[in-house]
């Protein structure tokens, strides 16, 4: 018998079980819903077993050898990074989201990290990758991937938010799920260099002021960052999550830039220019700029503001049953920690705080839980955070009144989840 | 043209590079080694680039569609789990090894955590999955992977370290590679509900002061727990880094024991029974003790104490240039934080203070480094931990002092590699 045939004596188990399971709030439950009919087997045989023991309790699994590198159980494939068809004109200009509401904690496991491309994901031999550095510099200076493992490292958990992160949401609610709604957004643990002892090995010329960081993809994507946070915190890393980047996250080296537009941390980083002012490249000028109600354009929004989102309950993570479940979400904020998380049931009328679990970083994702006991009622959830600036996060209808409805980006407004009483899930304006 | 074919125009390419790369004690690096001789291309045509410019800078990648669950790159094909072929009988009952060498921070990426089975992998659905709760309890419960997820939960990084960690050691020093000597140990961030509550669902009754955990696997391994470490950190947990927790280790769910030897953290959950002893199973008894000189064993040794290793250079990653290098390494206690690191590169005759990096969290991996400015000389390289208890890793010979060299586990000795005039490194004995 196989894993996947048709039960059988399932009815046995259910009568054996059932005076047993009972757990305070949450239904009974019932035995293995899959158990062999055995008939009767001799001595030593494998199969002589009480029915409802499952076959992965009877028979060996694979050995050690079979997974040198491990991968999620077969039972798991619908947890997968998606994209939205009509988002983009190509899939290798385009992005595919997180999926927030299946994950947990504040670390996201490497095959689930967002992506955003502008020319399909560079495949780069790191044999043959260099990153140059030039410009207003005194020594021009070219490093191998071993050159620059030579220097000093450092490790840290930051998040990465796409600058478009919710921005389908400024015309109001847009996408039925936070993995598409709040998924452009991870959170991994960075080994690299600090960019300050690179640019230090080649001497600032006086007057420099910017970095121009470029990209070995064929899109040559590249950003302009000012110095001093160039100076500051930016990492040239070449780990996640312990390991080698992964190709679609810039393998083997990509800028790290805490806090800020995913759009700047350059991916498949071969090239940094110093000057003496921002270069007024394509991706922060047409894009990645903000259009206000009056048409002009804000340029250089740099930092992400403090945000947060309930991943579950939401409408791809329904409630399943009444009484105890868990509310969970994500706060986050570019400005540093987050000190609060409150969350609403009733579209923001009442508050109660949220508590905060695990490590509380700066610039890296903040887990927060609220118990909530559900009788079945209708609910209206929000969570709003407060970063340790004092920053609130605002609602939708204050960002617009200063920002309009033209953008794209930047929009880190308070987000709303219909709960009905079947336990499903909406993305809602609250009016 | 691929990016697979062999490489034209390169020299020119050197010629190109050779005045602008330097960099202090860091060797002349040369442009990417892999270029085309483009010929004359017209205007327009994406070949009508410089050379030495690679495909991945010159034609689309795939697009974000192609890897819904994202994979390392195939330049990172040797950064995998390895076993040890004549190790042990069967590769069901096994082990493979965590590859440290290829890694940094104090996350392990899911693919690569060390995987110990005596069964082979349990490939459970966790639709049919069952946790029970028995024994000297007021109301024995059974538990669906659903009921689970509604306990309120928590987020916490732990180290695991099988007890067999470096036992090939005790006897003299063994295999070449801090991979296998020092392998079995992964460090995660774990989701999952306090043990606690679900012992105090069910209610435990007056004697209670054991638990045995049983897993749902082909060997049913299991062991007993005190009741106090219990109800005190451990956790059933459901996550790692995020995601659901592997097959091999454990899905869909797996005991946590905190600092506790890693055959404790019963993998595939299945039973947790309450009782007034120890249950003296197979493996706290012929296995899982600790031979002593004298032929006693020692049992129940839970914590595993304070240990590090220098995992970079080491025998897999001998040093490839002279100058300025990264020496860099992992401790760890099961008794708490790490409070300092000492390495040495004479064999412990002299000793200075490593740079401890990242998150400094109890009970879980602690990265150091320190800087090596290496002129080809021979080095004999060691780390030692202390951890916040003030317990001091021990060197081999003071170990062997105490317990004879007939056990297998618990071995945290100072670990030695000789590094010789070549780079290359390997395990030795200091004498």
């Amino acid at each position: 018998m196989t894993q996947d045939e048709a039960p059988k004596g399932a009815q046995a188990t259910r009568r054996r079980f059932l005076s047993a399971a009972a757990v305070g709030g949450v239904a009974a439950t019932l035995g293995p819903a899959r158990a062999a009919d055995l008939g009767a087997p001799g001595p030593g045989d494998p199969a002589n077993l009480p029915p409802n023991v499952p076959d992965w309790s009877k028979y060996l699994g694979d050995g050690v050898a079979a997974r040198p590198y491990g991968k999620p159980s077969k039972h798991e494939a619908h947890v997968v990074k998606r994209d939205v068809e009509w988002l983009t004109a190509s899939r290798e200009s385009s992005v595919n989201f997180t999926p927030l509401h299946e994950l947990d904690g504040i670390i996201t496991p490497n095959g689930l990290c967002f992506e955003r491309h502008h020319g399909g994901i560079a495949e780069i031999d790191p044999a043959d990758h260099r990153l140059m550095i030039n410009g207003l510099v005194d020594k021009p200076l070219l490093f191998t991937m071993d050159d620059i493992k030579r220097f000093p490292r450092v490790n840290r958990l930051y998040f990465l938010e796409c600058a478009a992160n919710s921005g389908m949401e400024w015309r109001g609610a847009q996408l039925n799920g936070c993995q598409f709604t709040h998924g452009m957004v991870h959170c991994v643990m960075y080994t690299g260099v600090p960019l300050k002892l690179i640019l230090e090995e080649a001497g600032l010329k006086p007057g420099a002021s910017w970095i121009m960081a470029e990209g070995a993809d064929s899109s040559g994507m590249n950003r302009s960052v000012p110095l001093p946070k160039a100076l500051d915190d930016c990492l040239v890393a070449f780990r996640m999550n312990g390991e080698a980047l992964r190709p679609e996250q810039g393998y083997p080296l990509r800028l790290v830039v805490p806090g800020w537009e995913g759009n700047m941390w350059v991916k498949w980083l071969r090239r940094i220019e110093v000057g003496d002012a921002p270069w007024m490249t394509r991706e922060e000028t047409s894009k990645y700029t903000d259009l206000l109600a009056d048409g002009s354009s804000r340029r250089f929004t740099f930092v992400m503001d403090a945000k947060s989102v309930i991943t579950n309950p939401s409408p791809q993570a329904p409630l399943k049953a009444r009484g105890q479940n868990v509310l969970s979400g994500l706060a986050w904020s570019g400005r540093g920690s987050i000190r609060r998380v409150d969350v609403s049931l009733d579209g923001g009328r009442n508050w109660r705080e949220a508590r905060i679990d695990g490590p509380v970083l700066p610039m890296a994702l903040t887990r927060f839980y609220a118990d909530l006991d559900w009788q079945g009622e209708e609910l209206m959830l929000q969570s709003r955070c407060v970063d340790d600036t004092g920053y609130v996060q605002p609602t939708k209808a204050e960002l617009r009144a200063v920002r309009g409805v033209n953008s794209i980006y930047h929009n880190n407004g308070v987000q709303t989840w219909l709960v009905r009483s079947d336990g499903s899930c909406e993305n809602v304006e609250v009016s």
